[in-house]
């Protein structure tokens, strides 16, 4: 038989409540400081006035409240900050608001000039009610007020007793909640540091950072590239695997099977008979140089990322001492990496469905909690989507249980269903098809999507013009100026971007061969050495935007994104702003590397809380321009690499 | 610290599944043999192929599987048909393809040329596994293929043996499930009979239907009616309640305060010293009267529903003998129903909110059981909305778990989100906004509303073009042609639909007053006195309408409605079909009541099974005319009265 209710009497109905991620199962994401907007259908059977709150905590010993209002059509919204770092858990309460019930009513039968008597006895009960659980001077109030109604009985003077101003403001203090309902479910947020929302990331090698040329570089040589990284504006300094690398199946240059002695390998191809996972490069340093480097970053300003690959060489420690972790082959040998045709002998995979699936999970997780134990606070996971996603999850929580102020971006450049589901299992931040989003209309599709569904509420993009693996072929084909507009899209569309550092800063864009997006000579493969002071290098440009992004609260976040037309297939326009709209920017980017082009920009003012009619300048604070718009259309004129933008900051 | 999983292999991950409505808190609701569509996103980690399919169950112990095909981007696909009335339960499961992984790696290497000899072997691995799952003839064909695989070794013809169309099948038909992923929730949909679905309804008052003016109606009397209604095409007579109308606080006419004795006061003024909700009125006739009122009704094929109204008149039995399901007042009064100002002294409404809730909610529940036993299956209810969600939900599922064939209509003229909650939680069909759409905007919107969103997964409008309630404006203005363009309307937009039967068919229209929906000497409040046979009746409109309706399944359903353009705002065209396309009705409706319209309408061949360019012959199954229409692009021509729609049967 159906179950009864233990309480029949909860007539109040809580229902799509909003943020909810996939029912509750995963948390929303925040930084400290930021708002939670929670909406709710809340309504009861009949006539009776209802009232409802969200409910929120860290501990469950320490609910806080705060009332939702009526948004119209049965529709409520409140919100909460997020102050600390964590999980926070919401929900929302909803009852009959017997008083404002009463109150309505009385109202009506006073404008309808009826007798009420009753309601004023009636009354008297609601605010006894009321006063019971009120305290101190109110409680005194309340019960005077509950005498001076009784008293007032048929009097004239009783209805305008009861429907004092001041008596609502008291009785709404201490909310009645008889049979109070609350929505089902505990929501979650996880509140991360403003890093995961707003990052500028700078990826290097440090293998390429010695002075000399052929010799390779350490960590010391490193430390010396940082005042730079940090005087373009970068917070991150992003290094690739630092573990020992591989001997067996090494890969020579661009990614040749047959390598040469002096040839360094990938260090993607991780560990060797010097160490694994918790082990550095003896060629890069040791422990206490690495440490030294995260000390030297820190008083740059610089937070060290370190990339985590979970993928063994055929001669990391692992495979000797647990072979319960891969996986054997009928021959006996064991399974390499494979994308059928295409074989990695270089590299061995874990097992995930080894039957020692949960040691082998303990010690991957054991891998981050030793870097975190040096000082490592942010983590680039390698291909987090080729694991399980249930191992995500656990070792995320695990993690950010200890130490929520741990930050993981995902390297998943793959289907829209899985990079969703590692972003709401825990990654704080996820690559994105940024990378080869290039026209106006891919863009402001792409955007519009990340920004206006639920993705906003736990998918942080991170944009990427290039990485070691990606050359795009729109950097290939429109060199130097391409370079600009990419950074000056990734750097304006999203509150964190990161380049691939000293390739993209000198513009390199030589593909291994045509079609492909491998770079030529890869890094990935051999040690580089570069001239950081060459001409060309975009080095101002991007310290410029860096400052920029810095200096405008609307940059730093994501969902204030709005795109608006333009009247040429060349020039994308958007707009970012601050919660409170005191700081609007205005973006507008000449797509077209070659040709400069002009047009008409058509703002939605209302979204930049402009009004129709308004004239406004506006200061460019890339070109320096000052100029007076007017209304909603305004003409722009761009030209590649001179002006290829403007940043506007719109003035009040 | 958190959760570790108890499987950590489950590597399959199923999200998104729809039909689901409230995260499976409530049922979506289907009719018997029709199809639950279900779709998942269903994928896991890495490159390995995945399988999935449905589970869906009646009894736990007999689970039926359907598999599921990708539809692309990770969505899959499968759907059952619900045989049975009841509930059904439904869920997905997916699971890594291990066979599948290895036949499609083999497929890219065998067309690369490469080695295979290892992965041969491992083949034979994996048919040993699916043929020791297999039985019988399957068995031993898969046997023989393990060894034939395996002795062929490195000969070329390995691979070719692998790849056997006919080894794919066999093994098909066995999936091995290693560490399988269950959606986390069982969903679950109503099934009920076609009732629910598709049913023509006409509302009388038993007690107008004396064949000599100015005497009460009985049953016998009414029984008379019932052919007139059949030949009509009706197949559901309604009845205002039937009980006892109390005397205290009675109306009059017009619903007066001050009441004749001659009065018979409203039905839903319900109960006397006569009795209540299990009694009948004694000028109505018996208990067995309303029996043979009954058996004559299904006999002529039509079913009886009648008004369940769950309010008191203060004569009402339940008040004398259960004062606790009442509100009393401070000065000891019993709280009569109010909308403030407004008072309705002669009706007391049940408080839920008593301490005796429980005992109240199996009195009520009670009442149905009471009619079921007399052989009512089908209940109208009144006001449900202004009684908690909860005592519907518990009520509805308890009758429908002993009684699945019990239909339930909410008259729940109120909000949108109470309206679907009460859907939601178990009625089963629905009054609609409908009796106030009238122009070609508002009716596109609203049924693109209800059948384009999820609403059509749980809710199940009935349309009412007139109740005793509601005269609407446009039948008060438009006259005969307004009651033909609702009638039409109601008729072909909706699957259900019913009227205030002799009220419609003779086109009254006399408000109470100017601006009023009620109507002037409403049956409500007096015994009326109609000739069904007065010329200017509908009967033979209404009849044609519900043959129409009987012989062509597309207007037996509602989720295959689209709305189709017209160069008219006053001509609205709109399709349904059937599943399979095999019919195929356009209606084209001229909304305008005074004056013919002409112009053109832009069809959606696609959504009709019609190609671009082609000729099809329509049949007008109104106005008999035959046309050849060709293209999307066709004109109508349409007059109030004479043919204020055309009908369109695609002949193809």
């Amino acid at each position: 038989m159906t179950e009864q209710p233990v309480e029949g009497r909860k007539r109040v109905v809580i229902e799509r409540v909003s943020p909810e991620i996939d029912c509750g199962r995963f948390p929303i994401k925040r930084v400290v400081g930021e708002r939670v907007v929670v909406e709710a259908d809340v309504f009861a059977d009949g006539h009776d006035q209802i009232a409802c709150q969200i409910l929120y905590w860290q501990d469950e010993k320490k609910l806080k409240t705060t009332p939702m209002l009526p948004l119209g059509n049965d529709r409520w919204r409140s919100e909460f900050s997020a102050e600390e770092l964590g999980r926070y858990y919401y929900t929302v309460e909803g009852w009959i608001d017997r008083f404002e019930t009463w109150r309505v009513a009385l109202l009506k039968r006073a404008a309808a000039s009826q007798d009420v008597r009753v309601e004023l006895l009636l009354g008297t009960d609601l605010i006894a009610e009321v006063a019971a659980q009120a305290m101190g001077e109110d409680a005194r109030l309340l019960r005077q007020w509950a005498i001076r109604l009784r008293e007032a009985k048929d009097k004239p003077e009783g209805a305008a007793i009861a429907l004092e101003e001041g008596l609502l403001e008291l009785v709404r203090r201490y909310p009645v909640k008889h049979f109070a309902s609350r929505y089902g479910k505990q929501l979650m947020a996880m509140v991360d540091r403003e890093a995961a929302r707003f990052s500028t990331w700078y990826e290097v090698f440090p293998r390429s950072c010695a002075r000399q040329a052929g010799r390779h570089g350490t960590f010391r040589d490193c430390e010396l590239w940082l005042p730079h990284i940090a005087s373009m504006g970068f917070d991150v300094v992003y290094l690739p695997p630092i573990h020992p690398i591989g001997r067996e199946f090494r890969k020579g240059k661009n990614n040749s099977p047959n390598s040469q002695p002096t040839d360094p390998g990938s260090p993607w191809a991780i560990g060797s008979a010097e160490g694994g996972h918790k082990s550095i490069h003896p060629d890069l340093g040791t422990l206490a140089d690495f440490k030294h480097f995260v000390s030297a970053a820190g008083k740059q300003g610089l937070e060290v990322a370190i990339d985590i690959a979970f993928q063994c060489a055929p001669d990391h420690p692992y495979v000797r001492e647990h072979p319960e972790w891969f996986r054997k082959r009928p021959d006996g040998t064991i399974q390499y990496a494979e994308n059928p045709p295409k074989k990695y002998q270089d590299i061995y995979p874990l097992d995930f469905e080894s039957a020692e699936w949960l040691a082998l999970w303990e010690e991957l997780k054991s891998v981050f909690d030793y870097w975190i134990d040096q000082g490592v606070l942010i983590f680039r996971v390698d291909n987090p989507h080729t694991k399980p996603f249930p191992f995500w999850e656990w070792a995320i929580a695990e993690i950010k249980e200890r130490h929520p102020e741990v930050l993981f971006l995902a390297e998943a450049f793959t289907k829209p269903a899985v990079m969703q589901r590692l972003s709401k299992l825990g990654f704080s931040q996820s690559y994105t098809y940024f990378t080869w989003r290039n026209t106006k209309q891919e863009i402001t599709e792409y955007f519009s999507e990340l920004v206006e569904t639920e993705l906003q509420e736990y998918f942080r993009p991170s944009l990427w013009p290039n990485t070691p693996d990606i050359l795009p072929g729109f950097l290939q084909v429109g060199k130097r100026p391409a370079f600009m507009v990419r950074l000056l899209l990734a750097a304006t569309l999203g509150a964190s971007y990161g380049i691939y550092g000293p390739a993209f800063e000198l513009c390199e864009n030589t593909p291994f061969q045509p079609g492909s997006e491998e770079y030529l000579n890869s890094e990935k493969y051999e040690i580089k050495h570069r001239d950081l002071l060459s001409a060309g290098s975009l080095r101002d440009f991007i310290a410029r935007i860096n400052q920029i992004r810095k200096e405008h609260s609307a940059l730093q976040g994501n969902r204030s994104l709005r795109f608006h037309e333009t009247d040429n297939p060349d020039l994308i326009c958007y707009s970012k702003t601050s919660d409170d709209l005191s700081d609007v920017i205005v973006v507008i980017v000449n797509l077209d590397c070659v040709r400069a082009q002009t047009g008409w920009v058509d703002l939605d003012l209302r979204s930049l809380g402009l009004d129709a009619d308004q004239t406004f300048p506006v200061h460019d604070l890339l070109g320096q321009g000052e100029y007076l718009w007017h209304g909603s259309r305004n003409y722009v004129a761009l030209t590649p690499e001179s002006l290829p933008a403007h940043i506007l900051h719109v003035r009040r």
